[in-house]
C-alpha cells in the first residue's frame, strides 16, 4: 500500500533514523526533517532530568511527563509532594472528552468528609498563569500566531510571549498538562491534572495553570473511551481507570526508569529542524507550506543513546 | 467535584440547552456560547442532505460524514460510487497514528492480482487541492491564520482563501476527511480515506484532497488503539478493524438514518456564535482570550428537532 499521508516529526524522531549518515552538521542546503535529525550531534539532545520527570503508570504502560517549574513552581512543588506521598496512586481518570482533555481527580474531592487527604500538599494555590519574560530561554518562531503576540520554544515547552507587557506563558498544545481549577483563580492545587488530547484549546492559555508536557505515552490517554456525560465525564464508576501509580523519576530505581532525551530548542540544529517543518522538502509534498504553527512543532524525543552512567 | 476546565462549544450544542428561553435573537450584549445557541432560531440550522452524507458503520457505532462536493467533486463522486457498490464494506482500518490520522484502505490495494476491484469507480483522480474563490460562500474569521492569507467558514467547512490568487481550499482541522495518495498528485481515488484525529496538520493543506468532515462519531475513530508500526500502521492483521459498511444516507431507509442539523455559518447567529468563541463570557474565564483560530470554531451539530417529514 503506497497511498499514505506523510509522517509527523515525532515518528521521524522515534523511528529508525539513517544510522551514522551525518557527514556534516546542519548543512546550508534545504534539508528534510529526517536529514536534520540524522545530522544532529549528541550535544543537540538534552536528557530529561529525573527530579523533573513524572511517571504516570497505567495498566497499559507509562506516561512520561516533563514538569515545568520555570513556569509553575508552586504547582510543580505541590505535584511533587503529592507524588512523593503517593497521593495519586489509585486516583481515577474521571473524564475523557473527545478533541479536548483527559483528566484525573478524586471523585470525592469536594467532600470534606470523603476527600482523600492531601497530606503535606497545599489545598489551594494561586494560579500561575504567566511569568516575567526576562531570563527565560526563548527561540522565537517566525510565522506568527492567532492568540499571542509572539510564540516560540523555551527548553522544549511551547510558549507565548508579550514583549509589551514583558510576560511569557505556556500554551495549550497537544500533550500539555495542566491543573484543573474551579471558579476561583486560586482553587486549583495540582491534585487534579488534565492532559490536552485534541486540537490545541488555546483559549485556555492564561486561564488555567499549565505545569508540564507529556514526552512519551500520550496515546495511552488519548485512546481512552470517551465519557458520555457532560464535559466527557464518565457516568459509571466502573468506567473510571485508576492510576496504578504516579512517581517522580528520581524516586524510581535507575533500572526502572525510562531514559529519554529531547531535542534541545536553543541550537542551530533546532533552527534547521524548524525550517524543515516550515518548508517540507520530502518528495511527497506538492506545496511545502512555508509556515509552521507553534503547536505543530513537535519536539523530537528518543531513547537515550548512552547509559545515564556515561552521560 | 467542581474543578473542571471548560466545556467545548460542541458539548454545549449537543447537551440540553435552555429550553424555550429565546426571547430575542442574538442580542447586542455579549453572550456566552450557550446563550447564543439557546437564542438560535430553527432557520439558523441546516439539515444534512442525505445525498451528501456518508455513514461509516463500525461495531461501536456510526460515523456521520458530510461530503464536500463544492471542493472535491471528482473525489466525492468516486466515493459515492464506491459506497453505492459496497466497495468499502469489509475494508479495514489499517492505520491509527496518535495526534494525526486514522485511515482505512485495502491492504492489497497496490497488488493488481489481489486488490479489491474498484468497480465503476475511477482508479486515479487528479488531486482537488483548491478551487476558485468566486462563487463560494465565505464567512471570514477576523483573527488571522498562520498558514493562509484568509480563513473562514463555507457552508460549515473550514476554508483558507487567497484573494491575490482568487483561490480557496479546505483545511486540515480535526475531523476533516481526506483521500490518501501516493507520490503522484493523481494517485488518489477516494478508496483510501483518512480522518484527522489530532492537532490540525495544516501543512497538509493543498497537498492532498479533502472531501468531507465528520459531523458525529469521530470519537469512534480517535479512540482506536494506535498502530505500533511506522506512521501508525497496524503491524498485525488482527489489529485491523473492518468497516461494517459505508453507505450514502440517501440509500438508507429513512427510519435508519441519523437526522442531524448543523448551525448555518452564514447567519447573524453564527457571527454571534463566533464572537462568543472569541470572547469567552463564561464566569470561569479570567482572560476572555479575544481571538479564535479557525480549527477551534467547532460547528455545532444536533439531532433534528422536527421529523424530516415536517422539515
Amino acid at each position: 500500500m503506497k497511498r499514505w499521508i506523510l509522517m509527523t516529526a515525532w515518528l521521524v524522531a522515534l523511528g529508525p533514523a539513517t544510522p551514522g549518515g551525518a557527514e556534516e552538521p546542519a548543512a546550508k542546503a534545504p534539508l528534510t526533517t529526517a536529514e536534520v535529525l540524522a545530522a544532529s550531534q549528541p550535544s543537540d539532545w538534552r536528557p530529561l532530568a529525573p527530579e523533573n520527570t513524572l511517571y504516570v503508570e497505567l495498566p497499559a504502560g507509562r506516561v512520561v511527563i516533563e514538569l515545568a517549574p520555570a513556569f509553575a513552581p508552586l504547582h510543580v512543588a505541590n505535584v511533587v509532594t503529592l507524588a512523593g506521598e503517593r497521593y495519586f496512586d489509585g486516583i481515577p481518570i474521571v473524564r475523557s472528552q473527545d478533541n479536548y482533555v483527559v483528566q484525573w481527580a478524586d471523585p470525592d474531592g469536594e467532600s470534606p468528609e470523603k476527600a482523600k487527604p492531601l497530606g503535606s500538599a497545599k489545598p489551594r494555590l494561586q494560579a500561575e498563569l504567566d511569568r516575567p519574560a526576562a531570563g527565560l530561554p526563548f527561540t522565537a518562531l517566525p510565522d506568527g500566531d492567532v492568540y499571542a503576540p509572539e510564540v516560540g520554544l523555551s527548553d522544549g515547552f511551547p510558549v507565548g510571549r508579550d514583549p509589551a507587557r514583558g510576560r511569557a506563558w505556556l500554551t495549550h498544545c497537544y500533550g500539555m498538562v495542566g491543573a484543573g481549577r474551579g471558579e476561583a483563580a486560586d482553587s486549583g492545587n495540582g491534585a487534579e491534572l488534565y492532559v490536552v488530547v485534541g486540537h490545541a484549546p488555546r483559549h485556555l492559555d492564561r486561564n488555567v495553570t499549565l505545569l508540564g508536557r507529556v514526552v512519551r505515552g500520550v496515546e495511552l490517554l488519548s485512546t481512552l473511551p470517551r465519557g458520555t456525560g457532560p464535559l466527557g465525564f464518565y457516568e459509571e464508576v466502573a468506567e473510571r481507570l485508576p492510576l496504578a501509580g504516579v512517581r517522580l523519576a528520581s524516586t524510581v530505581p535507575a533500572s526502572e526508569r525510562t531514559e529519554l532525551e529531547v531535542l534541545r530548542t536553543d541550537t542551530a540544529t533546532f533552527t534547521a529542524y524548524v525550517e524543515s517543518r516550515r518548508f517540507r522538502r520530502e518528495s511527497w509534498f506538492l506545496d511545502p507550506a512555508g509556515h509552521v504553527e507553534l503547536c505543530n512543532v513537535a519536539i523530537p524525543a528518543r531513547e537515550r543513546k548512552s547509559a545515564p552512567e556515561n552521560g
